[in-house]
């Protein structure tokens, strides 16, 4: 790993969103920039990830590190990269970042929602998209999982999310950094093991898409109960 | 089929729970006699089934309709047949009960953990246990799967659980008598699509475990937040 130990400090990430324009990225890009982390939108498209930019800046206070670049270029700067891209595009653009996404922790956030039937839980043949993300980069990156269930919409207002957050991740330094993001997200994590329990936190997105149908809502997650939360 | 519709009455259901002696199908059965139906308790050992009724009878109102039988005879007077057997027993218990499984809703509470590493999701080839249960028994089975995460030592106290209870099932209205079920136990729950999605149900038990494990609980479970709760 070229990550350097004093990069690491959890106060001062470089924070890249991969696919960033979308309302994932974006709502994950407003709450990192309020908490102070410097954060760098990609896109394959330049002027787009600058659109968003502008776009999220107005919500944020002065001197907020937030800025557009590249895909490459964001993750080349960046310690912590995350993928927020449509499962269509996934392969590709990890395949095509690989070099640059070397020593990185990659937070994957895709859920392979398989059109038109997206309630029904369909996994890639490596058992979920992290998974397969761990399998495309190869064992020179740390791949974690999570933010699958939040209603994205829900990040850019102010109000607190119910909707609590699985971290899966096969390294468990990886977790505790992941779990430090989602805690300066304004949400709350929990710790749900190695990469292979990432099914569950991808699959959950049919199920809450499910529920929201049947039950009329637009807004369905997810908490853990029965145990006191870790971030209180 | 062979159901008959007036045998469906949701209020005068007869329950089979096989393996019923461990404490998920006791505490079932407790919250199901409570509730007015009748239940029989399945075991391969006539006795020890029959010592599992005494057990619960003591906290049942008079006149409560619980009976001990074999696991065979069990299923045969039933019109609704849970399985809460260890996964181990799964294939074995299900393919012996084939025939008399014909025509009758089949509830699997089975989670595939697969020791020592049971905080680790690592479901069987044909995807879930609730999948592998429909392969063994064929289309002449209306299979569903519900309960996997529950605290079942809750379920005996007359104490509201919290933990809600995600039903996936092939057919839409197997999912409703069993969500009628879930009420009739006390429980909350909500109707979370195709058997496909049983991997996530089955799985969060694992993620339920490491939670508890990291966390110091015993009691974690999950409740769906942004929407009122449909048996509310």
């Amino acid at each position: 790993m070229n990550m350097k130990e004093e990069k690491m400090d959890q106060n001062k990430l470089t924070i890249a969103i991969v696919g960033g324009t979308g309302k994932e990225g974006k709502g994950l890009a407003f709450r990192w920039g309020k908490a102070g982390h410097r954060v760098i939108i990609g896109s394959r498209n330049l002027e787009k990830a600058q659109l968003s930019v502008n776009e999220i800046k107005d919500l944020l206070p002065p001197f907020s590190k937030l800025t557009g670049e590249t895909n490459e270029s964001a993750v080349k700067q960046a310690d912590i990269v995350v993928i927020t891209v449509p499962y269509e595009a996934h392969r590709n653009i990890l395949s095509s970042l690989k070099n640059e996404l070397k020593g990185k922790i990659v937070i994957d956030v895709t859920v392979p929602l398989v059109p038109p039937n997206v309630t029904k839980v369909q996994m890639p043949m490596d058992g979920s998209a992290a998974q397969e993300a761990q399998k495309i980069l190869g064992q020179d990156c740390k791949v974690a999982s999570a933010f699958h269930n939040i209603s994205y919409d829900l990040l850019l207002k102010n109000t607190p999310v119910q909707c609590e957050v699985l971290v899966c991740g096969t390294d468990q330094q990886t977790r505790q950094t992941v779990l430090g993001l989602v805690k300066d997200a304004g949400l709350t994590g929990w710790d749900a093991g190695p990469l292979e329990n990432s099914v569950v936190a991808e699959g959950l997105t049919s199920i809450l898409i499910n529920i929201n149908k049947k039950y009329n809502s637009r807004t369905a997650g997810i908490k853990i109960t029965g145990i006191e939360s870790p971030s209180s």
